[in-house]
């Protein structure tokens, strides 16, 4: 039951070790909080492992990775591997650049993630050696659709199978799948992609779902899609004469701190294979 | 017209890369979404060739610089230079130390800007090598003002001619200039220089007009300046009881967001020389 | 009288400089042009001296340090220290990691700062060795409480002789203390620990009252945790129904903005020993 995995996020307060960019890294901290977890952001190679022992969950996310910080994120993943953590990787422009593909295949090899999530185009530069033109927003071509949704969720699903992990791809239609099941999932808003950072948050926020809920992995990573998409309904609909993405950004986080079972598991749109 | 500027800029959806400051970076790259371009972030030199690569503009905005996003900044900058792309400085903090100064002179030397925008501090260490005691933000003493309109815009006009760049000089009358013809722009409201980053938001969005409207680069420099006050004007009339400065700052980038081609024909307040 | 030390800051406007943590940097300079101050941020070791000598005063956080920002927390640090300017250092995550706690105490040693300011498991483990396993938020074992309160006072009062520096452990309630006296005060709401940034944003106005106050600093520092926390408390009332943490942080600075003498000494709520 999703209920039950964001309760557990909120009853275990999970803290939360982010090496990620600096463009959306406030976001990424304020919906930590608001969803009950807590956030720490370090990345200095020389402290990573330290950080990170002390945390529940460890996430990467690539979209202004530098020198250093490639550096911090393989000390701190192997380390959150050894320690069984909470392991996910957000490659954010994967395929927009040699050293993103790069760097994600290789964390992908070195570290135990539970989960890599991005959007399409971000999946397919990873599973296919494709790149992408639109920087770090999925492609036109690659969207996932009513139309190619069967083919889509295949892909989904070998490539968690081929990868041994749980791979999500976020967007207008969100799925996530291990080598066995499929959820398909319907929550969002179009408006989200105009608003930087709801793919960050989300890669945050499924962190600490996956930190809180050790034995189901998959199903709390789909109660985070779900969450989110959620709030950004729920956020949309406080939207006032005027307003537009950086109170519709407000509006999300907020919708997350207020966010209950309740409310989770009578709005979460999604089927399962 | 501006308001084809404009227009373009929503049909284009220019891809714009930006290596800009960590401060105001997340406003920067939401403005450009709430006018209907698309923001990446990229400031490692291994990746930045590529980056800039796919991308129709680039912004460089010296805010934060250090060592390495120096170096990322000059092989960016020549690479977008070599590409014909929409190319901006924005000079943060030129008087402020001698790195800064230094560094933005040597950009000019190696990277073919189409604009400089900066304060008229900023842009006075630029050409006068004048140095500043007021950190980011313009000196009292050298504002722009109707006593001294005709020798600022005789400055701008002649440091545009000598650089062969559009100069934008921007505060509470904003000048901007090739060598021939200066906009006098008087839209925008004094309280937007109580939130940071109404600058660099201006960058990011003028580097997105500039990629949209390559034909007609100085009307949309002069049209992005319009945009961003007229968007200061229509976000304070949404300002309600206890607001502030935050609060601003939201409805200024939610009015770039409602922004259209009528709005700011009707709203733009300048002269033309 | 916090009155004065407020009206201090709004008249002398000080240019603070800030190295800072790239989490909260922006709430950070917007809560410093909030209250009257003006930031900048630079944290390159070749103009980290130019830069701070222009400005009032340092504020030092190492919530994201690295090695290179370390070097220039020193460089900066060694130049206010001979020109006497306000110093602040917040020791973020002290006690989370070994870099942290002895980066903050080399720049203890080498530096002169007027206060150190974090939570209560940070100072503990500055004063005492002590290690945390919260990350950057306070361990719930560490807070100070009413049963507490004359241990943790004396605590304060003796960290401030041993180090002859002001001593400033925020949380519930905050103790501020030289080697003489000690404030405690009541002001805040706790629902401002689920806000990243407001222990970082007080850091930088706090900077920025000591830089106007300089003949009464450890009042100043007392007046600087009344603001925020008074803030804290006038922003939570602006928050309407679906208002979460993001329009919170919001509303908090917007009241920063609006505060003024009168609001501040009729709504600062404190002891004094």
């Amino acid at each position: 039951m999703f209920k039950d995995c964001l309760e557990n996020v909120r009853k275990k307060k999970p803290l939360i070790h982010n090496i990620t960019n600096y463009v959306t890294v406030n976001d990424v901290a304020n919906a930590l909080l608001a969803i009950g977890a807590s956030p720490i952001m370090a990345d200095e190679g020389e402290e990573v492992e330290e950080i990170t022992s002390i945390c529940d969950g460890l996430n990467i996310n690539i979209g202004t990775l530098n020198k250093h910080t490639i550096e911090a994120m393989k000390i701190a993943g192997k380390k959150a591997s050894e320690l069984h953590h909470a392991l996910l990787l957000d490659p954010v422009g994967a395929g927009a650049s040699s050293l993103r593909s790069a760097t994600a295949a290789s964390l992908m090899d070195e570290i135990a993630f539970d989960v890599v999530r991005g959007n399409v185009s971000e999946l397919k530069a990873l599973a296919l050696g494709a790149t992408s033109t639109q920087g770090v927003d999925a492609s036109e071509a690659d969207v996932v659709t009513q139309d190619n949704l069967n083919e889509m969720v295949h892909f989904t699903m070998n490539y968690a199978k081929k990868t041994n992990k749980i791979i999500a791809i976020t967007g207008a239609i969100d799925l996530v799948a291990d080598s066995e099941h499929c959820f398909i999932i319907y929550n969002g808003r179009k408006e989200m992609s105009r608003i930087t950072g709801t793919g960050c948050m989300l890669s945050g926020i499924m962190t600490a779902f996956l930190a809180a809920n050790s034995d189901n992995k998959l199903e709390a990573a789909a109660a985070a899609i779900c969450t989110m998409g959620l709030a950004g309904e729920i956020g949309y609909r406080y939207l006032t004469e005027g307003e537009g993405n950086a109170s519709y950004r407000n509006h999300i986080i907020d919708a997350l701190y207020h966010m209950d079972g309740k409310t989770l598991e009578e709005g979460a749109r999604y089927e399962w294979r």
